[in-house]
């Protein structure tokens, strides 16, 4: 084999923990930072997955000992560490967003553009293989011209009200993904329309947030994309999507734990509820997100979303949150 | 329109009731007689269908005001109603079994051959449409060579303790219908073996007969047919066919009366139990039984199942009894 | 049995044809009148069903043979008849829309409210008992209070070019069973965005129409509806309702004729496609909606749409097409 | 983590190299010998998957380097290595079956059931985790009393003449395992019945073997249970148990890798065929299997069936081809 690639982790949250299991998997790989300013959690991932810790982003760039680094700390330090890494000329994938403020994603953009070092986007559905499977399959012809796309999806239940505060707000934090997953089918999205409500947590309604929400988006060829989201789901995370074409139809479902089905005297065929949230429902997609962008980082052809696909689904999510707000339809391009 | 067909029925029980209720919605026919020893039974049904009544038999056939008779009165009384019929050339349409002794059958058999008169046997599940969409997708050959047929059949629950007794045994009684759907689709079977148990209920015990029971038959062509029944099911009339073929498979699940499906926290995609029983699952089957029989009676060709048919099903049936007795398979030759 | 109802018909097209059926189903009404200004239509229905043929509905009317009116005709003729019925102190059945043009259905609306005479609206989703269990379970509490509505609806083509003349457009002729169907759960909506999209129809763009659209509404408890329409679908009439909660969901799927399913080297579990269109889903729910009706006509209480509901529906399709030509949304006051 | 239990593999044919596969991802198991008299398949697997080569067992036990042993070599040879397992006080996981001949089984039970070695078998569908819930839910008493197994099991497609030669025929090599599964959910088995039949495949006459079999058995409490075997099925692996009992149903239908559905103009709902064979519909089982066995090794509590069940396995098996030749139930005694 060759040799390994050694990957710099900032941040080890919840997703950054993830992102550590998904490189213990993986034999070209290994973890040779871990940095994080709470320098508790670094020390404790390091333990379990290697590397050695640092609570300085400078240290581990300048330590001449990361090929690669994933960048999975809290997304205002997302800007900084992808232009360190781009300047380092070290690959990086970066969760999204990018940033919560457009203008700072632009600003780097034009470094992004003129530089040849990968960076990726933590779009994790755009890994899950039945989605990937739905995709091949319109591109297929198996339904004919793609016509509609109705995506919904429901968390399982409201985030603590302390993320709320910090989380840009429904759209840039939870629909931001099915409006990647629309351009995932439908890269030239040219409209957005928004409507959000607020039906059942006090919480959200403090955070002046929405925890519903119904998004239509315009392709460029006129196919309508329908986005229905809710903060919480009883019966667990409700993640479908639906292709609709000129013949016919392509439907990705619930997937669940168990193929045990229950039949009696109250209900018949009924069975349990769904995996219970992302880390479940796509911890599959997160191991092959890492390995697309190792694909990338060895300088072979990597289907990764880049820095552009971060920045267009800022920009729909933006452009969302303005219809919400003003009830009119944004037009949007994200080409310019 | 043509003449109306005018009908004596014999026998006002569920089932004779199920009968009148059809002839009423067939424009064609028209309730002529309605024939019970127990009069009352006989009023009622006139009252509400239409007829004159009558506690004899031969009072009906002799009236000269009967196209054609169905007899729906206890099983004892069918051989000698079926044989007034071909004797006053009446067409005749008969629940099953003919009887539940074969000699009786048999001692019948021949003048029943001699004759052009039509006798329709009630094996109702033939006329179900979802069955018979089945065989017509069988016999197109969409699942190639038929090889195997599996039928699961289970009642909502046990008969009365009085029925039991007269009833013939779980095989003449309610396995009968499936052994005959089993020759609906491979008409010639030559093996017979069961295997009969008592696992829930008293009453049947007492009546010495199972409460379940496992049917193999043996087509002439090596076909396979697995039968599994219950004299009772909490969660409804469970009634599934499925033929397995080289090249596939076509199966006909249960009939659910709503298409409400219900998502919580304890379950998902849970369906309302199943139709009750055999009046709601078959009720149009019903309907299309006594159709066909009518087109027999305007002399049209006809598919209902006919008196060797119902002799058929009572040998496999007899067959069946034998086999769970002794542990034996038992060859049958259906022809001869 | 008491008196039959005898009801006067306008309109001898498809749906007109689709309530003559209905009522020789129904033994407590007679087709007294046929009336069609084409008297070949209205001979040809008559002959089949029963009923006097005029041209002119005055004469319907003056005749005194009519308790009930149902109107069927052009939508262009439904005021004019809606308000001879009223005058005449008739019940009518009206087709929707009660207009185009929602001026000429305020210029009726005191009328309408003063007068006594029942008015029913052919909202012939409301029937369907598919969506009458699934409001049934809703306000049951099933899943806690209603927080969204997803329709899907899509029609198995578009109609002839010289419909789409007439029709009003796919808010005003396609969309408004949907926008009446989520005010039979969520009555009152406050608020309408839509926007529209050509994706597949030269014909409908000809027409200055949309071949496809989504419609977002609010509710006055800012309940979110989803409305996904399509002028076509290659696989059958597509007609799913899905009321989600705060404590679970309740789904309406599609109807399918058979329970044949087929397993092959190719697909499994795939079944044959769905009901051709409206005739064929809804025949029963139209059957339902005259028994209805007829319910109000012998002044019993009855859960029929009335007047208001029609005014309602179009007040919602109106929304909908500005919304969709300005992009914004429309505030709306259903009650003022 | 403590120290590695180092593993000798006998055989290296496809089940061997499953078993490799499993070891490489168990942590705590490393595989020190590899052990074929075919040297080419040894070596391979070795550089695979790591250990010492050899091409007799004798020198594997004897080298001291083996914590427990996995047999995986031909039928023929099972008894003699589960012997010098014993013999060496080595744990062994063996292949099943012990042997096709019960008189070398139960020559080996009186040493096997003396010494406290721990003796699994390789009856990889009690390790499937649908089956597992499955049976955790029946004795939760979902389903109140066990009262019918139906077990649907038909393999994609023969096996090659040469392995057909060698199977001991379609009992002892393929319903073997739904025996065993049926003995999961009702240990004490009483009575076989069996009918084979060849439809399809003229090298399984030739192995004077059938190609589809119905196999019937009681359990004590007289629980009925159904196997219905094929050895080809045009859809891939089909792997379907119904437990039915006297409050209810419990169901394991198949498993699909997609979770994509398809509708088109020609049928709708259709998914894609199911996974191809049991080394993908088991491969999690495999891991598992192995996993549980390195368990009783350390000396902890396991749940792997044992050298009994291995040889009642075999003997419901024999019974089930004495049923099928004679025509006679067999009873059985698995405690004597």
């Amino acid at each position: 084999m060759t040799q390994q690639i050694r990957i710099g982790l900032f941040g080890t949250g919840r997703i950054g923990q993830v992102h550590a299991m998904s490189l213990a998997t993986l034999d070209e790989a290994t973890l040779s930072w871990v940095c994080d300013p709470f320098i508790e959690g670094a020390k404790r991932t390091a333990a379990e997955y290697g590397g050695r810790v640092s609570a300085d982003p400078e240290e581990v760039f300048a330590s001449g000992e990361v090929d690669a680094v994933i960048v999975a700390s809290p997304t205002a330090t997302h800007v900084g560490l992808v232009e360190m890494a781009i300047d380092s000329n070290v690959p990086v994938l970066c969760e999204k967003p990018i940033d919560l403020d457009i203008a700072r994603v632009d600003a780097l953009r034009a470094k992004a553009a003129e530089s040849d070092v990968p960076i990726a986007l933590g779009f994790n559905k755009r890994f899950d293989r039945h989605f990937v499977e739905l995709k091949r399959r319109v591109a297929a012809g198996e339904i004919g011209a793609l016509e509609q796309l109705v995506i919904i999806s429901r968390d399982p239940g409201e985030p603590p009200a302390s993320y709320l505060a910090e989380s840009g707000g429904i759209f840039r934090d939870m629909t931001i993904h099915d409006l990647d997953l629309a351009r995932y089918f439908i890269p030239d999205i040219v409209e957005v329309s928004a409507r959000g409500a607020n039906v059942f947590s006090e919480n959200v309604r403090q955070a002046d947030d929405f925890d519903s929400a119904v998004v239509t988006l315009r392709g460029a060829n006129d196919e309508l994309v329908t986005i229905v989201n809710s903060r919480h789901a009883a019966y667990g995370y409700d993640q479908r999507v639906e292709a609709f074409g000129s013949t016919g139809l392509l439907h990705v479902g619930n997937k669940n734990d168990t193929l045990v089905r229950h039949w009696s005297a109250r209900a018949v065929e009924a069975i349990g509820p769904y995996q219970n949230f992302f880390l479940e429902r796509y911890a599959e997609a997160y191991r092959l997100e890492v390995a697309e962008f190792l694909r990338a980082v060895r300088g072979l052809p990597s289907r990764s979303p880049g820095f552009e696909d971060g920045r267009a689904a800022l920009i729909l999510a933006d452009a969302a949150g303005m219809s919400a707000r003003t009830g009119a339809a944004v037009a949007v391009d994200l080409a310019s």
